[in-house]
């Protein structure tokens, strides 16, 4: 199973996947195409060649098999395990975080968290014990940390970054508002709350111009 | 001043902002095209052509002068002026963002706040005071509120999202973990933290399988 699946799919992949666990959940055993493009905002033909990717054909009239789906798009998206996850940065945004249910749900679990404050080296926060960033290395090799998410200032999130990568993290998902390279192929992504509403701002204010309003 | 520009367009011309307000606060005057380029994962080429597209032409061998130039862009994108806010969903991740400074730093100034919660109506959070949800008609239009941040649990959110184009909101930032359709001309952009981890799963999974490291 070496196929290398574009990042748009990727995405359409946790889609489906969000709403087949829903219906497992339910008890439903067959969801047709329609019903899954619906959710993912893709055509049921884009739905079948995502899943033809992979082997997984619908039958005719009947749809795909819930069970069977959602387990086959859990292993190629790595997510039929529990991923080991840090937080750096246990301000308002990273204790939110680590709060976050939703993230432990899908198969996420915050098991450390770094801050460079003394006020909150030491302190536990929904379970996870904050420690000084300057252990970074030893703690994720202690817990076997694999992806980490940045919510530091700016300033420090690139310095930060590097930190991590040299302590051994695979992936970085980064909520500084500020570009991280990859760096010594772990891969980043960056969460841009800022970028996003700047976007709807030039939407508002394009159509204001046009007179679209 | 009518051309449309990408949507990744945009998105760089956000991170060149960003890059020229800090040059601008540290009194720097000119910037060339590699220097934004490599802010923000373009090339130099790249920038000059982004720029071009609304008028704007670096001097050949000084650069862009980075007042006009942040001017510009302020202006296309809308960001000349603050742009009126609403939070729906008081949570862990809502409070953080009522509290996020850097929101109100780049123009978006959250003036409402809305739950269902008996216990958190009336409060005031980091200055906003949390109205109950059955009053967002009359809360949005007597504070002015143009753009909404919906951070519900993921069942509500599609009608919350409905509930905030009735009262008249312009555009909507989803940070609930759920795909929300654009709703009468009213642009959604989500931000979506669980799907980027999922991205990152898919990644560190296939290298693993392929034997990349």
């Amino acid at each position: 199973m070496s196929v290398r699946i574009s990042d748009s799919t990727v995405r359409r992949l946790s889609l489906y996947l969000r709403m087949l666990r829903g219906l497992r959940v339910r008890g439903v055993e067959l969801v047709s195409s329609s019903e899954l493009a619906d959710r993912a905002g893709a055509t049921s033909a884009q739905v079948r060649k995502d899943l033809s990717l992979f082997g997984s054909c619908g039958k005719r009239g009947r749809g795909y098999e819930v069970d069977a789906l959602t387990g086959t798009i859990e292993e190629i998206l790595g997510l039929s395990r529990v991923w080991r996850v840090a937080l750096v940065g246990v301000g308002k945004i990273g204790t939110a975080l680590l709060g976050y249910e939703d993230m432990l749900d899908r198969g996420f679990r915050v098991v450390a968290a770094f801050d460079i404050a003394p006020d909150k080296i030491g302190r536990e926060i929904f379970g996870v014990t904050v420690s000084p960033l300057s252990e970074v290395e030893s703690v994720v090799c202690e817990k076997g940390v694999e992806i980490a998410i940045i919510a530091t200032p700016p300033a420090t999130a690139p310095e930060v970054a590097v930190m991590l990568s040299e302590a051994g993290v695979g992936a970085i998902l980064n909520f500084a508002p500020t570009r991280i390279s990859e760096i010594d192929y772990v891969p980043v992504r960056t969460v841009d709350l800022v970028l996003e509403l700047e976007g709807l701002s030039y939407l508002l204010t394009s159509r204001r111009r046009n007179g679209d309003d």
